[in-house]
């Protein structure tokens, strides 16, 4: 899969207060940087998750699943690149696949499962992926 | 699994500052709110992660890998009762389980596979966890 | 002002995450839980900040300015009692004074500026306060 | 103050995570950066914290106080111009001033006041600023 081009690609410099006392950075921050990079795909192929959900009729592009494997530890001063590929096109899901790297070495994985949420009848729910691919130019 | 008694509990009253522009929490919050189930419960048992790590000459009980399942949307002012299950120890990892309700709503699940790091020849690695299960009284 | 009785308090267990490389809080924690202790007090007396800003015709109870004063260290596994005073109600602004204690030490003090934002031909500005007093019942 | 060069300078990507429910940034956030500021100036000049602590016989270069003042609400997308200039050497503390653009705008200002913490018959206390000024060039 880390053969494939990412569609998309964020360096993010660590800082202190990304990190914990064990002197590593607190892991739910890299959930955070999962989050980051999806958003940042959004702005940059379709103005962004509010214009996407006002085109789209959704109330938000959320999470329905996550998950990560640390491989690596993660310190501050260090830069982590991070890459995001769209893997899977379900009917109502998509799967983004993350790779983060400290200069070569493959320093965790994740993944995201996404679905486009909408109201309906006063409950959300999970509404088709078609359209938000097609406003993703995916 | 939910029909074990749980480990340890936390009941965790979400705020607007936990939540997003979508008005729902912001989803690596639930992962701080394991983390933090897991240290209250070393600290309930053991004294606390820096005891346990002292004891057990250990640089940190760390994560290997995390993962979560979203069920129902999650908004601020409610209170999330969340449960913890150590429910498999393996020779150098032991799996911890996660499942967080909204009254009778399972709202989400998850798990953490979390080691005792040890430094070894100037290497961060995994040493065995019968220690800490031990220590942790399970 | 110690000495008058808080308007509304918060036992807060501070936890590893909220931690630091350094062993203690990561500073900008302590104006979340600032935050967390106003939401937490609009809750009780008004239905919660969503409920409040309907019923006042607010986009939203936002910041003017805040600020902090740290006197202790705080680490994990520590509480940290926190209290909240409204102690001046301008027209157009409300101050609210924090103080937190580790027992009977006095670990920070610190206060917030609030306003009660509203859109006026599409410019966000601020309105009066007196109707979010009257609401909060102070 | 804004007309002198800035002493260290940052660009900051605001992402939908940094928000809340209202749709700006949450505002601890902005204290977040304001460290993450400092601590890239201590990078770039000595090496970072750590390497400082050490070279100064330090426990943490840390907060005295801090504050912000709010003067445009910040949004997700939009990327703030962080500017940060150590105004004041004190015996004991160090202040730095901070001021944060959206474009030409004027969106916040701030102040940290820092000190070089060290550990003394058992207890913490501030020591002087001096050989902090001097490794980091100022």
């Amino acid at each position: 899969m880390e053969n494939t081009p990412p569609d998309h690609r964020l360096t993010l410099p660590v800082t202190f207060g990304d990190c914990d006392p064990a002197g590593i950075v607190f892991y739910p921050n890299f959930f955070r940087w999962f989050d980051r990079c999806f958003h940042d795909f959004m702005f940059v192929r379709a103005g962004g998750h509010a214009a996407l959900c006002a085109q789209l009729g959704s109330a938000g592009i959320g999470l329905m699943e996550a998950d990560a494997k640390f491989r690596a530890p993660v310190r501050e001063n260090q830069t982590l690149e991070l890459e995001m590929r769209a893997t899977a096109w379900h009917e109502k899901a998509v799967r983004l696949d993350y790779a983060a790297y400290l200069g070569d070495r493959l320093a965790l994985t994740g993944h995201e499962l996404r679905g486009v949420f909408v109201m309906r009848d006063g409950r959300m729910g999970a509404g088709e992926v078609a359209p938000l691919r097609a406003a993703l130019g995916l």
